[in-house]
């Protein structure tokens, strides 16, 4: 895989030192998290919709209702931004001015493609696969008219970025600080509770491969 | 309190039995949140930065380096749009199309003031009260040259909006699916791990009630 590109409008203009330009890290990110902010431009003015995601090497795959209007702008080629966060902790340094919350953060820029056809029904397999893997396999297939009622759009990862802030506090015996004070860190991450069966499922029904996956994705390992 | 506004921009055109115009709801959504994606025009192009962020009852506060290009942007008076979001569970439902993510998602359509003097020294306390609970008491203020290298900006709270989905799997006994295939949800919760100690910190010194706070804060309940 190359290295994530470095053009002016991805190069950060503050803590550049935080930038990472390894394309598997990026993935790895992107294997991480579920929800993406998508930012476009429409009348002139800024939106920023939150929606999950799927991907493969080269793009990012969104998918939304055809009868949204949100969903018709972002997929009809016009320039986007999208960002993909997770909050991974606090550093408690001896001052609020020093304190950060640690982060990884992906921002890629580029216009959305709307899918057609077999590339489609790939492309809503690859977001299940990311959003529940393993639950493709559990259930039915999707109608036509289901397929019908959903854009499927993605988005090339060429011009991407990523940036991780997760360092601890940065301290030395000089360095003016009231040492007596407590610093450190305190990390944080998304965890899975316990799963909820609805009410017609029959009670003698294992839970399935696809939650305890889910379970294993989202626990302290 | 008074309920949120439902002007056309705010009244979501998919699902709008998900809106809510319960103030009360919308400022503990605020407060269980820390990070918001601030959507912007850039030279004609949608920019999205994932920020921390404080709030009380009328204003969203963030911060930003007064030597950040973006920042300079964002706190000009710019319409912005910032979504604040969070994952909060998975629904398993018998096909891939009914699945769906449970979220709280606030989006706020504004502008941004920058603040000054007093006004500024108060938002810095509001956010770092938000985003680190009880810890502004614990360690020094923040110096003139660190006051003076931090923009302080707040949109209003008027114009925003506020989505949950919580609901579980809809079912009914002739909906037509395989009732044999387990369904049901899988909540999610941001967790707090272990404090991690700096070096510097004398040995016997004890975690401070603002880090216990952030843990009470993050945890099982």
């Amino acid at each position: 895989m190359t290295d994530l590109p470095n053009t002016p409008r991805l190069t950060p203009t503050r803590y550049r030192e935080l930038a990472s330009h390894d394309r598997e890290k990026f993935q790895r990110t992107l294997a991480s998290h579920v929800v993406a902010h998508v930012g476009f431009v429409r009348d002139g003015e800024p939106m920023v919709l939150p929606t999950g995601y799927g991907f493969d090497d080269d793009y990012l795959y969104i998918h939304g209702s055809t009868g949204s209007a949100f969903y018709r702008d972002m997929g009809d080629g016009r320039p986007l931004c999208i960002s993909i966060t997770s909050l991974d902790g606090f550093v408690y340094a001896r001052s609020t001015y020093d304190s950060a919350v640690q982060y990884r953060s992906i921002v890629i820029f580029g216009a959305a493609e709307k899918l057609e056809g077999d590339d489609k029904v790939r492309a809503f397999d690859i977001m299940a696969e990311h959003l529940m893997p393993g639950r493709v396999a559990e259930v039915r297939p999707s109608t036509p008219k289901e397929l019908a009622a959903t854009m499927a759009l993605r988005v090339s990862l060429a011009e991407a970025s990523l940036k991780i802030l997760d360092g601890g506090v940065e301290e030395t015996p000089d360095d003016g600080e009231d040492h007596s004070v407590w610093a450190g860190t305190l990390p944080l991450r998304l965890i899975a509770g316990n799963p909820d069966t609805a009410l017609l499922t029959p009670p003698w029904t294992l839970l399935p491969d696809s939650v305890r996956l889910q379970q294993q994705r989202f626990s302290n390992r």
